[in-house]
């Protein structure tokens, strides 16, 4: 059984978790609490030297980091990712943009003003500002797309509404304000209304 | 013929130039200067609606952006993408630390210390010390992995390889001091050692 080194309030460890859920695989969690240290360990960085949750170990020991290279391994071959060469690039132009654009803003702006605790006044108003600037561009650029397709690559949903979905549909946790971005909240519905959905608070039984 | 959206100063244009150089793949360059803003005309932005160079348009007319995404593309059944599984998923991991990890701090110190002029002027000493700290930390993870293994994934170079050697090789343009890390600069001599391997300055003849 794989096992997840995950935080249960990380939208890139709730990634994975939802793609476990939604095709069934079975895993176990090992709790790591970054605000504890908990990914600095020794053990922890012999695991992954990067230091950082989510962690995938394979039954077989072996390890993946990064969640939208780990939610590649687990999605090849269902539903969740693809077929076509062109399509696959798609998934990975938009997990991409994720990484880039999108997370450093949306996820970073919530961890500093919702998830630790006297975040906000380590931070300048100048960095949030640049946060909710750069966030803001980010949904725009998602808006457009959903504007004229119901996901991100091809005809359903893969691993890239997934990558898109973990922080957005948590935006408000850094003050985004979403209610000018219908397309969204549209594509948000949808990806919640998807078979084997499962929420941010899910954790396998066991 | 493939067509290339490109800054021939951009290491993140670079990957995609140096891949269809290796893989002997035609393609023709439209070059895009951004310091000139001309990855935010209306006609660019309708080809790739987040205004940023890298963008690949196919022969079919259909355009792939995220340079990492561009190069699976390209790379997908070539020497320069492994076929195993987990192979594969660490190409995508160390392509996704380059994006989420590196390319932030040791590419955008190149581009504010040497790319756009009078740039170091406009940030100020806590941000080229964050670029540095940061982009310290990733080199090291590099350096780790490069003192037990010849590439980043597999046994032969791939585009992981080709996504961390871009902004790595010049890295000294970031005021990066790579003599600490003899097996990041054995693997970039491996790298470029590679057969059809070309520099920065090159682009396709015609």
């Amino acid at each position: 059984m794989h096992t997840l080194y995950s935080m249960q309030d990380s939208g890139n460890c709730y990634k994975l978790r939802l793609v476990m859920a939604r095709l069934g695989i079975p895993f176990r969690i090992e709790e790591t609490d970054i605000l504890k240290g908990e990914s600095r360990t020794p053990e922890f960085l012999a695991v992954n030297p990067n230091g950082k949750v989510p962690t995938l170990v394979l039954d077989d020991g072996r390890a993946i980091t990064e969640s939208n290279a780990a939610m590649w391994y687990l999605a090849d071959g269902t539903q969740l990712l693809p077929d076509d060469a062109y399509d696959r690039a798609q998934v990975l132009q938009w997990m991409f943009f994720e990484q880039y654009s999108h997370e450093p803003y949306i996820a970073v702006a919530r961890f500093w003003l919702k998830v630790i605790p006297g975040g906000r006044e380590q931070k300048t108003g100048d960095q949030i500002a640049e946060w909710h600037s750069r966030g803001y561009a980010a949904l725009d650029v998602m808006e457009r797309h959903l504007d004229r397709a119901d996901y991100f690559s091809g005809r359903a949903c893969s691993i890239a509404d997934v990558a898109l979905y973990a922080y957005t549909h948590m935006a408000s946790d850094g003050e985004f304000e979403l209610s000018g971005y219908p397309a969204i909240g549209a594509w948000l519905d949808r990806v919640a209304a998807q078979p084997g959905h499962v929420g941010m608070g899910w954790r396998p039984a066991g």
